[in-house]
């Protein structure tokens, strides 16, 4: 019989959606409990919200530090094994160094860091200790893309030739075009969002959806990002050229200017024998292309998926699954590495994921200051 | 602050689909704390699944009798307020029966009971108690299917003019054709399953579909239902013929035998001036068609949706939702009743629905058995 | 070098819609020459038309008896080869009884006949005569329902046991609830349009569908028609259960008050095997379903696909054809039949699907003037 | 009375696709008799394959030269009014010239000329002439393009600030991999295509339909073509970024080793108020965009459509028109062209189309050699 794994949660109090949607991902596979953590700055509310959802105070704290202090003060079999970082992204850094340093697993939240700089410092702490450490790229875990990850691992499609990503939103429109409004949302002030909005946001899933689904570092990119206002400092829109070499290509396109679109991302994999396509707001539909065969649409929890997917789904086909449940099979996937259960490649995005998708973020930003030139990514 | 619902559950244990959903919807939105039950009929295996997620043996009982018998002397704050009835289907009414005479609120699965007589018996104990009696007719959870009950309500549709339900699925079939196989599965057999197997499993769901998003009573039906075989005494398939009216007609068409199909269940209703169709599968689309307008597609958690379609969702627009965030809905109805916040019609599925689902049951083989001709549902 | 066949119409002058329909179909394989007719009843009319389509004068005639006369004269390598019948209805029968007498092929609008009695007389004439007679059921030209066709006659799908027909339109909505509208509607006028609105006028396009890609002849039927008005002769939306045999079942559905649907005529065979699944509005798909494999989605135009699905397709995958595509493989198949090239059962619906159409109807209404009681179809 | 305009067609004899797509388009509206023309270089299969297509040998010619010698001794009430030139590609250019010096309007398939240089050519000698001058983009002949840019021109979706058009096929996968295929195929050879394969094909299809729709001119591109092999002279996938200005960009994507896929074009026009979609395959629908309102379906043939779309639709809705239609409404336009009944901006794609899609295959390289720099379009 498994015990549940002791869960401490920095950040997500009060409405947070982040909050709700790590607490019913952790639950759903019956495998973790939530111990306690730091849910709000303010002490009271802190407290509050802990009782909301079902905790005595014993181990809710201050803060991070006496978090830390005083968990490390019990028995190993009764401290937290692993702590969910969901606030604001400048306190990911330096939570997620600490925590590593005194040898707590992390689930941390996207992006990262704020700089490549603090991923590779993070990458240097983490290679020195046995934790276990996920980037919550909600999107990889979806059973359909688990499943094209396989089909392309298996050579199904032969080697890529062509790639091309849509992340498209419209959320930003109303702000962008109002100048008091976009100047007052956090999101397009560098001091709180770092270099890029649109990139930064939404680009980075592509980015590492790319790399996840392709088992392929991408080498080089181009790239071209709009402002739409002179006195706008942040990219709500741009146009990424990518090469995993000179022979194979493709793009990948984020846009917050969008008008209409709600979470539009698209992920098309094309190989010399097959193509496969993927839509987030459709995610249970496989689009598998061939030259010479009818398309055929895959489904989740079919005999005839891969082991990966069929492990990533609850309901029997036809039964529809969704965002919490996608969620829900990463934090699966690090519970399966915690109790060395894990048999899959990309269980759960890992730390490299997060050091990638900061290194995209920078070089994106460098080719279009550049004036829209190649920029390499290692 | 709110304090969380005491909820108790009979079955559901070991790799039980259906318990893992009902432990998952009770989470999602927070209201609800898992106390006890029985979760198994033997008692060594029921307390290790209780272990496993997370109860300790206090308030694991023996069986239903002993529960209720424990959990009347408790006193009032701490004992169980619903319990979750997830057995299989010959003991939803004795243990609901047992629960509302002994004043606690039940969430039913569906088929609320075996017979349209048993049913009529919970209705009257029902009325004689101030409880809350939930059936859980998962579909109606669904936002976009509030949507349509509301926009049919307020009358955007107009007078309902015809209406066809469709639930079809597939995997009866490897079964039916194997003589061996068929005379095996409980399913198909009476003493197991009652009267019917399709229009009992998932007939019901559209004839309680229909009723609830037209908030009409459908008034007669005339069916020809399918047994493929001489030897098998249970139906999987028919066509069943509705009349809310002389003038107001339909159908549902309702298959275990459509090969391939998974679960596609469609609700199309139209009026005289417009029609709303909607997808089981593609859940989070609502199409709305009009004589003189184009199509217009729904989706959920827009500001141009209902209240009531509003406080179904938890993720922003374009962030997929699923079954289990359907059956959260009736869960948080549940809690919404109990907590006096309910503000909809049709929150949850209620008794009433239980009990008309049964009487679907028993009216449409008995028009079958008949020759195929009208029968009365009043 | 093949000479084109000598086409004669009758109807369809002005800006007649199925003229239209007619003249591209017929030309779009370069296998036929408009030579003449009497396309308005009015002579100077029919003059003026047939000048701007192209035609002198010559071989325009004043009446179908004239026409007769006249190209009787004629060599018969200059004769009229076939004449298209594009007039009212109730014209049908007498122009079809006098072509077929003096050995003319006939093309014939559907309704073939207003009765079955008059479809039995055509057909004792057609039974001595070594003619060619079609019957333009349109939608039985679209290449994707050939290949299902070709699909379940090789047993792909296996055994049939479950069909679905759905033919969907909402045009009549505002007429039937306008007590003057539809008092001067010729649609809902008997004397004018038969004893069957909407059976008569798309869910004979459903019935013969059904029996064109099964190749099975429909036993019995129980029908539910819905007049809306009691001062209203004629049906328009109907319900109708259907038996090939007692363990074979399916279901007919014709509205022309589903408010908003365009022409929504879907078709849904079930198998052993497999399902095969069609819908007008997207012709150029076709779903074939499995229990075991992922959906296959099924496009014109490849080699996968079957010959006479192969030889009803112009352009490359990708490139849509349409409705006068799919007519024009009628008129294809009948000069193919001419020049005795015909290889494929189903190149062009024949007097047997004619005659069968007018039984449906018949059969039909006389079901829901019984009570809705089964009927049998031979 | 209208009577018909007198066609000659150069070219497209034998099995030519391109052959029976201008003579079914031609015949659709009835507004055109094909007079005569070359349709073979071979005289005896010229005038073989006339007869086939029911011309006599009157006006059946040697080669173009000898036609426009022979045309112009016809009265001009006799003589062709128009001539479709459907050739290799090399011959539009001195076809095309010759036929305007001796005022003869012109149909010309698309690419217009082969070298930018010959298509400013054209225009010197087309500015001199009172003639029309098509170049067959088929695309925007579809009424749901024409729709798409009826409501970007009324402000329907407000200022454009985002486009991205995708054309991809996979028909060159295949060839490409194989290395006596890519050398032997023409499309391969620059000396037969000209030099470029993917963006001169297709890609400029996406180019003049962004310019069509939008009605913008774009200013700058930058391009990064994929060759795959290092002994294969042609592009066979590119990535075009596109500048209407420095705040309104977006990008076209074409490919031909895009595995899988047919003829997969797609638009997608992004305004402050709202976007437009529209894809190829399943040209009669136009998905329309908003933040604040349900997603809006339009289809052809409704009264909420432009006048312009409407006369580009022959059928009733619900009855698919597919590319034949398409190419008959770009005939249709210059048909009311030439009769002074033009009503609207963009009934046939003009020379300037066919300029401006030279100098954007011209640019394209000349960017990608340049190193995937920016490039001024003007």
């Amino acid at each position: 019989m498994k015990s549940k794994i002791r869960l401490g949660i920095l950040g997500g109090g009060g409405d947070s959606l982040i909050g709700i949607v790590h607490r019913i991902a952790s639950s759903m596979h019956d495998s973790y409990s939530i111990i306690g953590g730091v849910f709000n700055p303010d002490y009271s509310e802190n407290l509050k919200f802990a009782k909301e959802i079902g905790l005595d105070e014993t181990r809710v704290y201050e803060d991070y530090d006496k978090m830390i202090e005083q968990e490390l003060k019990l028995d190993e079999s009764e401290r937290m094994q692993v702590v969910s970082i969901l606030t604001p992204n400048f306190l990911h850094y330096p939570m997620a160094k600490k925590l590593l340093e005194n040898n707590f697993s992390v689930i941390c939240e996207k992006p990262m860091t704020t700089t490549y700089k603090e991923a590779q410092d993070l990458e240097q702490i983490y290679k020195s200790k046995k934790l276990t450490f996920a980037v919550t790229y909600t999107y990889t875990g979806y059973p359909m893309i688990r499943q094209m990850k396989e089909m392309i691992r298996e050579g199904v499609i032969g080697n890529v030739q062509r790639v091309d990503l849509q992340y498209y939103q419209g959320w930003i429109n109303p702000i962008i075009h109002d100048s008091d409004k976009r100047s007052e949302t956090w999101r397009l002030q560098p001091d709180k969002s770092g270099i890029s909005c649109c990139i930064g946001d939404i680009g980075t899933h592509a980015f590492d959806m790319l790399e996840y689904v392709t088992g392929m570092e991408v080498q080089e990119l181009l790239s071209d990002l709009n402002y739409v206002y002179d006195d706008n400092p942040m990219d709500v829109d741009g146009t990424i050229l990518i090469r995993f070499s000179d022979k194979i290509k493709g793009v990948i396109r984020a846009s917050q200017i969008a008008t209409g679109e709600e979470n539009c991302f698209t992920v098309a994999i094309y190989g010399r024998k097959g193509g496969l396509k993927w839509q987030q707001e459709n995610p249970n539909y496989l689009n598998h292309l061939s030259d010479s065969k009818p398309l055929q649409i895959l489904k989740p929890g079919h005999d005839y998926n891969s082991n990966f997917s069929k492990i990533s789904v609850k309901l029997p086909p036809g039964h529809p699954e969704g965002m919490f449940d996608s969620m829900a099979n990463i934090y699966n996937g690090v519970a399966r590495e915690i109790r060395g259960e894990k048999e899959f490649d990309g269980e759960y995005p890992t730390l490299n994921d997060g050091l990638r998708g900061m290194l995209f973020i920078e070089k994106a930003v460098e080719s279009h200051n550049n004036g829209n030139t190649w920029v390499k990514l290692n």
